[in-house]
């Protein structure tokens, strides 16, 4: 009877830490959106806005300053144009927050965008952004929303 | 024996019951963000400059277009100046989405700044915005982070 009530004990503690443990997944930090952040500049630094635009959500949504809000991920790389000879954007985020439930967290920082003038002549806008980072159905992490305005 | 058995199991099953419903709280919606966007909006309305500002958390960030970033509720206040005669910011959330532990969720939409120039001739600002709602450890909920930009 005492071996009945070991196994029966161990049986619910272990129950009890499988249902404890389920509903919080591991609480990701700041270093998986940083690791984002990270992984999205070197896709732009490498196939400009095709490797900008992979990283959006297909239900996500750029609100560019200047401009009405995009909605879609087709759309979103569509509106952004042609990537020309000469273009860099580099980003620097200064805070990354994730939520509890590690699905959901967001960035912001400063950017620097160098393109060029009609005249050919290069033009740098400064500028900070916000990111809103969310992991999708399939484990994969998408931009959900992304915002830039003017300014440092 | 039985009885001790039954005791230990009931006790058992409570602790799992306890610990499974602790770390995940009742995952709140996007109800929760719009209604506090809709307080956040009377409050301005009601006290300008003073009814905004005491939306933001302590350790908030304000990404005004045109401007650096403002960290701390108090630079935010100071940041935003006097709020004139005739101003009025409205705005309207066209999408809010919580994380799934309840603690941190964002809005973005359109907002309308109506105020005067020099001359006292009404101005009308258009604009995008965003922002990260996250709930603090008092259990209220304050903005960590507002953006802006210019058009809709």
């Amino acid at each position: 009877m005492k071996i009945a009530l070991l196994v029966i004990g161990v049986f619910m503690l272990t129950a009890t830490m499988t249902l404890a443990g389920k509903p919080a997944s591991p609480p990701a930090g700041s270093d998986v959106l940083l690791k984002l952040e990270s992984d999205f500049e070197k896709a732009t630094a490498a196939r400009g806005w095709d490797g900008f635009a992979e990283f959006f959500a297909d239900d996500a949504a750029d609100l560019q300053n200047g401009g009405p809000i995009v909605n879609g991920k087709q759309a979103i790389r569509e509106n952004l144009g042609q990537w020309a000879p000469g273009m860099s954007l580099t980003w620097k985020p200064v805070k990354a927050e994730m939520a509890a439930s590690g699905d959901l967290g967001y960035t912001y920082g400063t950017f620097v965008f160098q393109t060029k003038d009609k005249e050919g002549k290069p033009v740098t806008h400064s500028g900070k952004y916000a990111t809103i980072w969310k992991k999708q159905k399939d484990g994969s992490w998408k931009v959900a929303m992304d915002m830039g305005n003017a300014g440092q």
